[in-house]
C-alpha cells in the first residue's frame, strides 16, 4: 500500500484565454475596434463588475486532480464540467498489475505520528488485504472494490470553463468545504491566479 | 452494522405525463386541434420514431434510490439530472445517532453463504469498528468516513426528465454496466414501463 | 394579420412541490423524522438562507409563453431548461392554413394610438404581404420566413426547475431586462408566488 | 443596407486536442505508459467504436459564425455550449453608427437574379427604412428592432466540446436541417476534418 498526498496539475487551457474572452465580449456590442494592449484585462474587470459571467465561458481549463474517492464524489457533482476518472471497475490494484497494491490519500487532518493516523493506516491496510485476497480467490476488481475505503486514491481529469471554475473555487475553497477538498482547491486557485490574474486574482486583494 | 439490499422507489412525476409531452409537441406544429383519446400515445410513438427526443423533456420523474457509494458515484455523473444525497459529512453513524452503526448494501454478486460474502462482511465490520472508535476519540464524521467501505449504504433523490431517464436506462441496464447498478436500474425500468408504457415499454417488445 | 398581447400560463408542476423539496433535503441529513405540518416551508426558508439551492431542483414547473421571436431568442439561452417552440419552418401562416395570415405581438412600449405603433403595424403588414406572396409563388414557409419581423408571435413550452426559475426571474424581471421580457416575467412571477409563496414570494416582502 | 453571405471561422481550440483526449482516456484505465507516436489517433478510433463519447469532451473548439437570426435562434438551442451573440438591444444600426444601416444575410436558396431574391431584398429594405425612421423619431434600438426581418445578420461566438460539435454536425448537416444552417455547418465540418481528421473525418469515408 502506498500513501500519497492529494495534488493538482493544470494540463491545458484555451490559448490567449483573456484575449478570447475579450473577443467574445466585443462581438456582443460590436466594439472589436477597441481592442488594444491591456484592453482584455479592462474588459474582464468590467464584465466581472456587471456580472456578465456568460462571456467568461469561452475560456476553458483542464486540470488533473489526484484525490480520494470522497472528494471525487463531491467534485463530479459539478455538472457544467467534463470528467474522466480512474475506474475502480477496470483498474486492477493487485500487486503485479499496478505494482504494490492500492494507493491511498493521506488525510490532511491527521498528522503522521498521531493515533488517528495510525488507526486509519491500519484500517486501509486491512481493507487492502481483503481486496487482494478476493482477487486471488477469483473476484473481479469491480466486485472486490466493495471493501475499499473512502481514502482510496483516484485520478480525475476535469475540464471546465472559467465561469464554472470560479463557481467551483467559491464553493470548494470556502471554510464550509471538506478539508480534503480545500487542500486541493486553495492551491489550485493560486495557480490559476498566477496564470490569469485578471480573472482569478481577486481573492488576493482581500 | 445493518446489511440491506439496494432498492428504488418512484417519489413523484409530472401529472398526466404523456399528455403534457403531447401538448408540448403539438405547440411546435400548431396541431393542438388533433388532441383526442389515444392521440398522446400515437404522437409519442411518432416522436420516438423520428428521434424528436427534446419534446420528451417536459415529463419529469423523481426517484429515491438506496445503493452503495460506488453506484452513487457513477449515478451522479449524469449531468442532466438533479441529486440530493445522504451526506457522509453531516450524518453521524455512531450507535446512538442512527441506532446501530453503519448500514451497508449487500453485494448482489455474492450469495449469503459464500466465502466471499463472509470476507466482505468481516471487512465491513472492521471498517465500522475503526469508524466508531475514531468518533469516540474525537474525530468528526467527515474525517472518520475515510475508512468506510465502498459498500456503505447511501440514499439519493434523483430528478430527471424522460429523455434523460431513457438515456440512463440505456446505459445502466446494459450488460456492460456494473452488476450493482443493473440490480437497481432493471427493476426501476420495469416500474416506469408499468406507469408509462408508451414511453418506457419498448424493451418489453424484444 | 392578427395583433395579440404577450401572455403566459402555468401548464403543470410537481405535485406537492414544497413537500418534495423538503423530502429531498431531509434525505441529505437523514432528518425525515422531523416532517410535520408547516415543516416544508420552514426547511425551504432555511435552505434559501444557506443558499442550498440544489435541493430546489426537485420541484419542476412547466409554462407556456406566447411572445415575439426576440423574447424567445433570449429565453432559449437558459440552458437548464427544456423548450418546445412553434416552428417557423413547419408552420405555414398562409391565410387558409392558420386562418388569417401571421400573428404579431403588440409591443408594450408603444401605445395603440401613437405614430410609432402605426409605423410598426404598417411594417408588419408589409412583411406579411411579401411572406404570403412568396408562398403563393412557390416558396416554402422555411424560406419565406426570411422576411418576417422580430415581432412575429411564437409559442413556447418551458419546463424548468425551481432553482432555474428563480434565476430566470432574477435576470428577466430586473430593470435591465428587455421591456417585452419583463412584460411576461413579472406577472408570471406573481402567479408562481401565489402557488408557492414560500419559494417565490420573497419579492413581495420588499 | 449591406447583403453578405453566411460564414464561419475557427477562433481557437484546445492545443494538441487529440493528445489531451488521449491523456484523459488513459487516466481512466491507467494506461498512460502506452502513449507513443500515433497512439492518440488509435485510441480515438477505439473510443468512437465503443461510443465512449465523454472522453471527447476534453477537447474544446471556439468558432465565430455569421448568420441570420433564424439560424442563430436554432443554434442557441444547443445547451452544451457557450454563446456570445451580437445584441440587437445594444447595437445601433443607424447609418452613422455602424456605417450603412442594417446588414442582412443572403438566403442561399434564392439566386441573385430571381424574382424571389428581388422581393426579399425589397422587403428587407422596407424594414430597414422603418427601423431607421423609428430611431430618428426617438425609439431605442431594442424597440425599433421589432420590425427587423429574420434575415438580419448576427454574429455569434460558439464554444463547445468535441462531443457536442459531433452532435451539432450530425443534426445540422443532415438533409432535414434548414438550408441556411447546412450552408454554414457543412463547410465548418470540413474545416474541422482538416484540423482533426481522426475525430471529424468520418463523413469523408462514405
Amino acid at each position: 500500500m502506498k500513501i500519497i498526498q492529494a495534488s493538482s496539475e493544470i494540463i491545458t487551457a484555451t490559448p490567449d484565454l483573456e484575449q478570447v474572452i475579450e473577443l467574445a465580449g466585443r462581438v456582443c456590442w460590436k466594439s472589436e475596434d477597441k481592442i488594444c494592449d491591456g484592453s482584455a484585462e479592462k474588459l474582464i474587470k468590467f464584465l466581472k463588475g456587471k456580472n456578465h459571467a456568460s462571456v467568461m465561458e469561452h475560456g476553458v481549463i483542464t486540470v488533473k486532480i489526484v484525490c480520494d474517492r470522497g472528494v471525487s464524489h463531491e467534485l463530479v457533482r459539478h455538472r457544467i464540467a467534463s470528467f474522466s476518472q480512474e475506474s475502480t471497475r477496470y483498474v486492477n490494484y493487485s500487486k503485479d498489475k499496478q505494482g504494490g497494491g492500492i494507493t491511498v490519500i493521506q488525510p490532511c487532518f491527521w498528522g503522521e505520528g498521531t493515533a488517528m493516523f495510525h488507526e486509519w493506516k491500519r484500517a486501509c491496510q486491512q481493507a487492502e488485504e481483503t481486496y487482494l485476497a478476493m482477487l486471488d480467490n477469483g473476484a473481479g476488481p469491480q466486485e472486490a472494490r466493495s471493501v475499499l475505503p473512502n481514502s482510496l486514491k483516484t485520478e480525475i481529469f476535469v475540464t471546465a470553463n472559467v465561469r464554472e471554475w470560479q463557481h467551483i473555487f467559491e464553493l470548494r475553497c470556502a471554510p464550509a468545504a471538506h478539508p480534503s477538498m480545500r487542500e486541493i482547491m486553495i492551491p489550485l486557485q493560486e495557480k490559476f491566479a498566477k496564470y490569469w490574474p485578471s480573472i482569478f486574482g481577486d481573492h488576493l486583494d482581500a
